[in-house]
């Protein structure tokens, strides 16, 4: 089971001008920007109350998140949720009959293991879990 | 200034189905539906953590909720800001730019008073300010 939403990540497509905006409408600053090359993504987070918000740039039009905003534009992309153990997870949501679209958890941002639930299984919401690397 | 992410609307065709689906995704069963009619809109809450998760199914095909799944699909619909003062905040929103879908707040479910900012002013996020109506 999920502990807690963890982070809601955000499709932009010019960094800078979002990161403006969501420091706007959020009243708080970004805190960091990190660059996932696997993604093809450079992310910026901020944090209110725990909660923290993830946006997300491409960094070439291969990249998914390119392919969101071109199909959907920006906005919503997806919710992450925290697991103590990503690979039991995994294997409970799978045996749910929800479709992994990575069935090994992967390196992602901000120290975290983290794997996708397919969209078409959950609703249309695209679905992360995710786990912290320096857990045991 | 928003004080906490307070919940996250997603809009669903069926709400029964959803309410199965989403009680596996999250791991906790819903705990109130709430008919918003003047949404025409049937709501059903999930609590994880201390943020709420509400499906959204439209009661007619005029609806928003309706014609937001037509258009895109189900899935993340908006995301739900508390506010100690959202008159004061809604003011404060529009000298910042924001465009408001209403000027002035109105009833929503959940014993709230609600207004929305439009997306394309929030970067794609519909977002809702939210205040409890029993707050001073």
């Amino acid at each position: 089971m999920p502990k807690k939403l963890e982070h809601i990540g955000i499709a932009v497509s010019n960094l800078e001008a979002s990161e403006k905006l969501f420091t706007k409408l959020l009243g708080v600053s970004p805190y960091k920007r990190e660059l996932v090359e696997s993604e093809m993504v450079m992310t910026s987070f901020f944090l209110l109350g725990d909660i923290k918000f993830e946006l997300l740039a491409a960094t070439s039009p291969e990249s998914t998140i390119a392919k969101f905003i071109e199909k959907k534009g920006e906005g919503l992309h997806h919710l992450a949720f925290e697991s103590d153990n990503i690979v039991d997870e995994l294997a409970e949501k799978e045996n749910q009959n929800f479709q992994l679209i990575h069935q090994v958890p992967k390196d992602g941002a901000d120290n975290k293991t983290i794997a996708f639930l397919h969209p078409k299984t959950t609703g249309g919401v695209l679905t992360e879990l995710c786990q912290e690397k320096s857990n045991p």
